[in-house]
């Protein structure tokens, strides 16, 4: 598998001097989803079929898709994916995963919606923000309450475990933290989106869906999607260090769901669910 | 159309107080984007087939199509569009352009590749990957060469021209400069690659590419799309706030373009193209 960061020769400028060194940069690199159904009465079927590529950063691939998946619905637990295979795909450039869904989710490896969308970022189907505003998700439980001072603290608890950004200043991080502040995990990316996906679906595949109990904090704003993966995962308590838009709200709001955004030492904008964090 | 900002009641906590208050949110919203061949000899033919759904925040929504339809190759000029009708789609949120395409353009209204990809960030398909690495840009022109202060100073010329991200602090900007770091025009937009759509279109609409006199200035991070946008439309020179990543300095480097990133007052890494910064 590729590494995660690469070494580019820069020219480093500072009031004036210059120097020639070698800096890392975050590797962005093209994977490859393939999905093909676990049939054993059907062994000689059609061979696994694309389903989309993303630019994503190197690691943690198979959680990759395993949160795509989920996020998509075209997989509703672990118990639906038979196996998730990484494989070079020979001379070309990029990598691959094969996931191979057991045979009782054959109706719907076709994705309620195609997975279309444009090269722009934050994209989703049409079809998604109606089916989701429709009511796709089951409701949220009334989850942890907890102190507005931790709420404020997770960016920082973030930051000694996002290596990666350390290292090139160039990716985004999701981390998932237990209702007294204690970080669980944490993965970073290049899309801010990834990041998310390859979080819940660590989670997915031990078997920790939904995170009831969890909360979730971003590196960066909160979009629509960011929203709908959150509620995916069962997790009502959203903090980002970034600003939240309408439609990420809108959503949030009727799902009940916590949204903190702008959070840094000693202030944030609490945006909806306020009755899950304890002012005083 | 609606408007690019919404108020929202938020609770502001600052320093153990708190306070409930109206506060600017950037609107994230879906376009639809149909496209229709205007064949006079087909008037009765097809209606317009829908291409793609985006989340972008409203304004500039005819300049987001033209430059999408550009990036994306299936337009190469403002006069391979008859029109960009804007409509309300009725009772349903959201928004809708129609790209009316001259009938020249018929046999490529099917995009080179299909508008797969994710819901990720900075998605795109693999077909684009390679096709833009086996070389389907015209080369780079040798443009201006412009002295390091000027471009250390681009982002604080920026700044003052971001009125949605001033009011809301949730949006990217994609600005063009002259050679002289004269701005020309900005575009705001929740997702960083529509903000690039939406001033490359606004060039094309104005007959003003390819642009090889020009600088773009981006307020977050360079990932390959921004780079691919940015040789589309011809432009030498690409300068951002933010960190950029290996696959988008690889098609820059190739491409012989100018990028410098983390550039702020007084500093910035140059990735490759030095040669058109006057570093004394």
């Amino acid at each position: 598998m590729a590494a995660p960061t690469e070494t580019w020769p820069i020219t480093f400028v500072v009031d004036g001097a210059r120097q020639e060194l070698p800096d890392a940069v975050v590797v962005e690199d093209p994977l490859e989803i393939l999905v093909a159904i676990d049939d054993a009465a059907a062994s000689t079927g059609a061979p696994p079929a694309p389903l989309a590529v993303t630019l994503r950063t190197p690691g943690h691939d198979r959680e990759l898709v395993a949160g795509l998946l989920y996020a998509e619905g075209i997989v509703d637990g672990a118990a639906d994916i038979a196996s998730l295979d990484e494989a070079a795909p020979g001379e070309a450039a990029g990598s691959r995963v094969v996931a191979r869904l057991t045979a009782r989710r054959t109706s719907t490896t076709t994705p309620a919606r195609p997975f279309l969308s444009t090269a722009a970022c934050g994209v989703c189907g049409k079809a998604s923000v109606d089916a989701v505003f429709a009511g796709g998700f089951p409701p949220l439980p009334a989850g942890p309450r907890v102190p507005l001072s931790l709420l404020l603290e997770l960016p920082g608890r973030m930051a000694p475990a996002q290596q990666l950004f350390a290292s090139t200043g160039g990716l985004h991080a999701a981390a998932l933290f237990d209702a007294r502040g204690e970080l669980l995990l944490l993965r970073e990316d290049v899309g801010r989106h990834n990041a998310v996906d390859k979080l819940v679906g660590a989670l997915l595949l031990a078997g920790q869906l939904p995170a009831g109990e969890r909360l979730l904090a971003v590196s960066g704003r909160i979009g629509f999607e960011i929203v709908q993966k959150a509620l995916r995962a069962g997790i009502p308590l959203l903090v980002a260090v970034g600003a939240p838009s309408t439609l990420a709200l809108r959503l949030a709001a009727r799902a009940g769901m916590t949204v903190a955004g702008f959070v840094r030492p000693g202030r944030c904008n609490l945006y909806c669910g306020a009755e899950r964090v304890l002012l005083e």
